[in-house]
């Protein structure tokens, strides 16, 4: 994957240039069997990426989990490296998803965060495959890696933006607060999501929260 | 590495139970030329792991980018493995005594964090492959990845427990906020020390310590 595939619409996306080359060739499923099956294949290869890593992982064992056939893989992926690289795209989407809805009915820019930080534990709790796999893309795909983030940070950055022109947060919020809030949350997901599974996430964001709300300051 | 060898003096250790067993030898260099062997090991492993990851590297290359006989490397490591392991712990020491003295020479806890970040960033843009090395720690020797965040993250929350019992933060600063702190500091480092070599990282730390000391209130 030294070539990984960009983003379609990105600047050297098969689009953005002039030939429209036949290794991309659309492999979108065009029926609701073929979504369906798709979605089996990424769920499949969550868990087997997951408990095995990406060197360990094959593409039998994949389509093994899946209950699919061999030639059904090669209909949507062509390479282990391809259904990887789909994968760290649809778990950022399955968490964006997740997370999205419920930030979205928050009654100020404090409020979403201290939900958004919440729905991401809750969704860490239940998908404790996410670290390893979003991870291990630094090694197998960084361009999926950095744009996992990327992404991730983008949209905190314009809900910042947002609340800071409504007057709920400090004016001057920018994509440094950013990318610090979402390091914030990733580090509370890993410690007290994934290696603890007793610990009381709802008083874990309700602490971080006050602190992003208020700071280290003394209170009185 | 399902087995790593634990920390001297942690429980498991060898000095903790009854059986100092012959596989781990001592391989702590006596002398003075000795020290300087392993450390050019350690720099050279650094080096071929940062640059090829660890599946791709090899110890005939570590010892040829140190200019040592492959006779030495055995003489202190068993393995790739095991130099593995030792480098992780070596880099985050590395990072520790880069930030440490900076830190404890602040006037205050607030003071103390924005050094602490300003200084981790500056170790960053030095070190760039700390990332990888640590990052892949993940997945090459689980433990190692975890005691590095767990005693950095430690180190914080003693120094916001010292920093509370001085009255300088909020009287209730707690691990919570320490494994934020870090999160944040490791994504900055990312983003600003690791992806981007022209960012401003005073610039950086000083708005990253702001929102921590202040919180993302409006300010009037």
């Amino acid at each position: 994957m030294d070539q990984p595939q960009p983003a379609p619409g990105s600047p050297g996306s098969p689009e953005a240039g002039a030939a429209a080359d036949s290794e991309s060739r659309d492999k979108t499923p065009r029926t609701e069997r073929g979504r369906r099956t798709l979605r089996k294949l990424l769920d499949a290869a969550a868990v087997e990426f997951g408990e095995r890593g990406f060197h360990d992982a094959s593409i039998s064992a994949i389509t093994r989990r899946a209950g699919t056939a061999l030639g059904s893989f090669y209909t949507y992926f062509d390479s282990k490296e391809e259904i990887f690289q789909a994968l760290v795209r649809h778990m950022s989407e399955l968490l964006r998803d997740h997370v999205t809805p419920e930030v979205q009915a928050a009654p100020d820019e404090i409020s979403a965060e201290h939900i958004g930080l919440l729905s991401f534990l809750g969704f860490v709790r239940e998908h404790k495959e996410i670290y390893r796999i979003i991870d291990e893309a630094e090694f197998v795909d960084y361009a999926s890696y950095r744009r996992h983030y990327e992404t991730t940070v983008e949209r905190m950055r314009q809900r910042l933006e947002a609340g800071a022109a409504r007057g709920e947060i400090r004016a001057d919020a920018s994509e440094v607060h950013a990318w610090a809030i979402a390091g914030m949350n990733v580090f509370l997901g890993m410690r007290y999501g994934l290696w603890d599974e007793t610990a009381d996430i709802g008083e874990v964001a309700r602490i971080a929260n006050d602190m992003l709300a208020n700071g280290l300051g003394k209170r009185d």
